[in-house]
């Protein structure tokens, strides 16, 4: 097959779930180059009537915890016993941190790879934070089209990536290892936090005990929380992927998390947030742009952030000075 | 005296120290209309030079943890013990939840309000969330050229004004009862991670067992969480203004931790993130007005979220659509 595909190409292979079309289809959106940007455009709005019917959960932890094993397990139960399409993303901002995995990649979860029922998308690297966010709900609105019902959007857990992610899912599936202290952990006070469920994970011959007393550690400390507007307060469980244990009880309590926000119509609320706030944040994003290609802006920021540095200006006149300039740019460029 | 001065008035009693005409210079700094705005404007920038030279701590607790009874306490502790001058800025957005509050206002921590040493100012009504920062900063920058060398912000600690405030201080202190009932307590979950420090309240007689439980609890809690780039954790611990105990512990505290992060640093280091984020915020709020402003542009954008929702348009295409009329916009416009 060919490396570039036409709009109607691409829009055919997805609707018959080509997943090789699918695969070229989320290279086409996470390209920068602007002729890609503009068939990416066109493609999301053919898609979209074919969107929006899945369920999609993020899935966070640091190196170590085993999220790809926990979700080549959980996948398995997905697919074997619920009998769902499974589609899995991964996201991976780029840092000297990470660049290890990335090689890693190829043989992740080899066995979810093979199955017919599942579609396994590595991160692509070098990929900015901000423009992860856009990125990941365009792929997550192809994989839908190409009819996944259930989408895993996968993080690395260290950084920022989780922020952009919880505004693409329904759900937040934090990973956690029993006894490994909890600085080594290295999760961010923010992470737990944005956690719909926490799972123990290797809750499995020695380590079984140490998983129990974490669960009821972590669900007493989530406990201080307030339950967040639906009423629910995050769930600690345990799991085992070596076991193939525990899957059943994780995807149960997503499944009531779903019902219980569907009945009170928060699932769709929100969605059409997410949907909303995506456009502005487009809008951000596309009016950042024009600033940031003016290199005489970016000099005059710069400058101006020194002033303010050396309190020779305030923060508000120099941004007073900084819109004048931005202005006069638009009125003077082409759009 | 006048109810308005001008820019020399203004500047030459903030100089002086004088408390009736720095409550003015907050007043103008507060106001919304264009002529006020342009003097305040003025002002910080004569001041300037006199700014920075303070510790800004921001104080938050929901209603009831005896927020005022505290810092009348913690402020008398602070003045008499290490004779130092302190302003008290109240920030409290107006909402069907706190409107009881602001007539209150007027009698709260009555003893400082006379005291010589402090400068007690309770918000001014009816202001925005977004305007909070911006207002808070300027605020701060008044008391400290007024000559005041502690800075307490105190918010309601019900939602979003604690995370403008945290961008304007140096440290925050959370307010918490014990055995309240941590639901009951509602504290959001942020601003729980927010902490610096945690301070105990009612520690006195019946409570004080239950304090320090309560202590112990929440310390572990907190201890779950990474430190941050400091290595600081945030501390817990109790106090009881009836008795006027705990205040030199929490005292010292801050103190220590304000060595901690002038001794790597961090001190400056963040107050100049804050001071060019500052920056930006204005720039983002001047070219968010123009937007605003705009009645065709409103119309548009609700009309765009609504073909967005309705799936006829993606969020990319709406925002360019937008885009497009925001440029024509100001280029049609004077600036």
């Amino acid at each position: 097959m060919k490396a570039r595909l036409n709009l109607q190409e691409y829009a055919n292979g997805i609707a018959k779930g080509d997943r090789v079309v699918l695969a070229k289809a989320i290279t086409l959106v996470e390209s920068t180059l602007p002729v890609d940007r503009a068939l990416a455009d066109q493609l999301i709005e053919k898609i979209l009537p074919r969107t929006g019917n899945s369920i999609r959960i993020g899935i966070t932890g640091v190196p170590g915890v085993g999220k790809s094993t926990f979700i080549e397990a959980f996948g398995k139960h997905i697919i074997e016993t619920h009998k769902k399409k499974l589609a899995i993303l991964t996201v991976d901002p780029s840092s000297p941190l990470t660049k290890g995995s990335i090689l890693g990649d190829k043989t992740r979860m080899e066995e979810l790879s093979r199955n017919m029922m599942a579609f396994v998308r590595p991160s692509s690297s070098g990929e900015a934070v901000g423009g992860i966010t856009h990125r990941t709900r365009e792929a997550i609105h192809l994989c839908e089209a190409a009819g996944f019902e259930i989408i895993i959007v996968e993080t690395v857990g260290v950084g920022q990536s989780e922020v952009a992610v919880k505004k693409s899912v329904d759900f937040f599936l934090l990973l956690m290892l029993a006894g490994a202290g909890d600085e080594l952990q290295g999760i961010k006070k923010g992470i737990m936090e944005m956690a719909d469920v926490v799972a123990i994970t290797k809750a499995d011959g020695e380590n079984k005990n140490k998983a129990n007393e974490a669960r009821s550690e972590y669900q007493h400390a989530l406990h201080l929380f307030r339950p967040d507007v639906s009423g629910w307060s995050p769930k600690v469980l345990t799991c085992s992927a070596l076991l193939q244990e525990g899957m059943d009880a994780i995807w149960n309590t997503i499944v009531e998390l779903q019902q219980l926000l569907q009945n009170q119509g928060l699932l769709e609320y929100r969605r059409n947030q997410q949907q909303v706030e995506w456009m502005h944040e487009c809008f951000d994003q596309l009016l950042k742009q024009q600033f940031e290609q003016s290199a005489s802006l970016q000099k005059k920021n710069k400058h101006l952030e020194n002033e303010v540095l050396n309190r020779r200006t305030t923060p508000q006149q120099a941004a007073q000075s900084m819109l004048s300039d931005f202005i006069e740019l638009l009125r003077t460029t082409k759009s």
